[in-house]
């Protein structure tokens, strides 16, 4: 989408040649009618799927998932969650996720009660890398027998991998930005 | 809000007569029609009161606080880190917050870059116990010098006095369901 293409070029912070900072748009402050946008493009993209389900994973796909969600018709979304909390009880699908940004692995977990073998699942989140999040949420449906058509991010780097990794597993993905590397520090689509 | 109390009664859990569990529709999985709906009279509490940023804190609240900014007209929605990421740059303002179901204090950040003196702000939270999140956000927006005009959560537990602390300090605060007590294991409104 040319617009957060714009707004990546105008706002976005390269750190380290390696990770893009867009706090002021999507991970921190979120801008709400791009959000918005980018939700009518992936629910355009995702139109005959049968998506039933949004799934995501906390903290910062949850503001753009929600947007996801309501765009596809006021779906359920599920966010998986970090660390098993008190209220939390123990029936829930596991699995592990490492974090590009952060370098730590993380285990992630769904409640049984809302993944289903009935349910047809978009998975969205802020950013695609080299997909190990998508890949931990994909796990949780596989064992709750749930179908994933695909997974929808706000920002790609397509040169970390994740698409292809998720093609091959039969997986549509659609990413409103496409960061194919950084150069000079600035991203190039 | 009669439909809100109405889910709480039908599908929310307590645990140790202490714990409202509300995963099916707010905490874990969203219903997003809900929380738009609770996001309508929200914006029709707080009309006249000048907002133009929603200030939420991480997990829970922020898919509740999108509903409340895009209703209150596609506002920008901050949200604040609970702990310090690679991402997020040193230039923030910190606060300490005591969670209530979690029985931990964790240190709250947010960008001195989205909140500003200019800013008048309404919290938006999906509980509201001893008020303990709120006045972590509270303080982080003094120390920006930003205008704090109230506080809107989903579901209040009247009986934990987090209401009388905020009032006290002049805000004005909205909940859609304010549960008085819990008798026989079912909450009381």
């Amino acid at each position: 989408m040319k617009s957060l293409e714009e707004r990546i070029l105008k706002d976005g912070v390269i750190i380290n040649n390696d990770i893009l900072k867009v706090d002021s748009f999507l991970n921190h402050q979120i801008d709400v009618a791009l959000a918005r946008n980018l939700a009518k493009e992936i629910t355009e993209t995702f139109k005959g799927y049968g998506v039933n389900k949004i799934l995501t994973i906390e903290t910062s796909g949850i503001a753009f998932a929600y947007a996801v969600a309501q765009e596809m018709g006021d779906l359920p979304l599920v966010f998986a969650k970090k660390s098993k909390s008190a209220t939390v009880g123990n029936d829930v699908y596991t699995s592990q996720v490492k974090s590009f940004t952060r370098n730590l692995v993380s285990q992630i977990t769904v409640s049984n009660k809302y993944m289903k073998p009935s349910d047809t699942v978009l998975i969205v989140d802020d950013f695609l890398a080299e997909g190990n999040a998508a890949f931990g949420l994909l796990d949780i449906c596989r064992q709750a027998g749930a179908k994933v058509v695909g997974v929808a991010v706000a920002i790609e780097k397509g040169f970390q991998g994740g698409r292809n990794r998720l093609e091959a597993e039969g997986l549509k993905v659609y990413s409103g930005a496409n960061v194919k590397e950084f150069k000079d520090n600035k991203p190039v689509f």
